[in-house]
């Protein structure tokens, strides 16, 4: 997927152009800023179309990747799998604690059942050349990961990550058909906002910024 | 850093609005298909001034992070001490390959030199509570390296990560003051671009997404 593109990079004026469409100064900021984790509870129908979700992987393929690796690779969990997922979750909870009550095992299955989309996000960390390290694969992967929460942002939906102990759960791994090297670190759920929260406190720039 | 923020969530027409800003349909796309990694060696002055650089922490703080953890900081190497990593990376390079050659040496010690805003991007993996798995903390760090990438290239900035043998180098360690847990992944280069290259081919998304 090549893009053509046209960036005026003239900081002169105060609007500049990406493909023609004019970007307010500020906006993109205001974009990153405004995204916010969704509940997957919060997240109902309609879900993006076949058309949308395409534009999202396309997003998630523009991250960056020095080695071309491609160190990551998502599977959909469509409408009549999600049994299956659902299965998994109550079977690897039960792993876990063979005391689990009823409800529990009930509300473990429930979370297969939630965002009108959902994709398993597989790392890909196994022997590779170049030999990429595993942390900079996996600032491909989280870059990947936040180029498609912001591209369904930027169209209106909403999206979150959800993880737990089950995706390391051997049922987890045969049903992703994960191979080796690879790991299920998290779901991403996305659709249309049913409540937003109020946004979250972020981190000052002190806390994480530092000057030699 | 908290934001007030409307969000029009209403697909029924073209545009939508973030913080009163008009976001065309396809915008957000286009900003994150038409970013690209720019070497260093393109990248020339201005970089991002005080309150630019300030716009890309705050991006960087927007990034997922349940946990509330904040799985990593941000080291700036001012001017006045790009001499001290050109040093690092002469030496570290002497460490692996005492043979090197003189060449070798100072092209090693030139690349502290290059973009004018410089930043070591640390992962913190130790011991944490909650104890986020590291592979969630490497998402978030991921994440946030991409919100900065993306909000310099909204400001028109161009921005490239490079890395090597000498971030792994225990006297890069020392410089960067390095606590236990913590890891020098990559560097983050900001500045104006003096030439583009064509857009790099990206992977199609037959190649990473399957469905169960």
């Amino acid at each position: 997927m090549q893009h053509d593109f046209r960036f005026d990079a003239d900081r002169s004026h105060g609007g500049r152009e990406i493909i023609g469409l004019p970007v307010e100064p500020g906006l993109v900021q205001a974009l990153i800023a405004s995204r916010q984790n969704i509940s997957p509870k919060r997240l109902v129908e309609p879900g993006p179309d076949a058309s949308q979700l395409g534009a999202v992987f396309e997003a998630a393929a523009a991250a960056p990747d020095h080695g071309l690796l491609c160190p990551w690779r998502l599977v959909l969990v469509p409408e009549h799998r999600r049994a299956d997922l659902a299965e998994v979750f109550a079977l690897a909870l039960l792993d876990r604690d063979t005391g689990a009550s009823l409800e529990q095992i009930e509300a473990a299955r429930e979370k297969a059942h939630r965002a009108p989309c959902l994709l398993a996000a597989i790392a890909r960390l196994g022997p590779a050349e170049p030999p990429v390290p595993v942390l900079e694969r996996m600032v491909s992967f989280g870059a990947a990961i936040q180029n498609m929460l912001l591209c369904a942002h930027g169209m209106g939906f909403g999206g979150g990550l959800t993880s737990g102990q089950a995706m390391q759960s051997p049922r987890m791994r045969t049903l992703l058909a994960l191979r080796d090297g690879e790991e299920a670190v998290c779901f991403i759920n996305l659709g249309t906002v049913s409540k937003r929260k109020m946004p979250r406190l972020r981190p000052e720039a002190a806390v994480f910024v530092s000057s030699l």
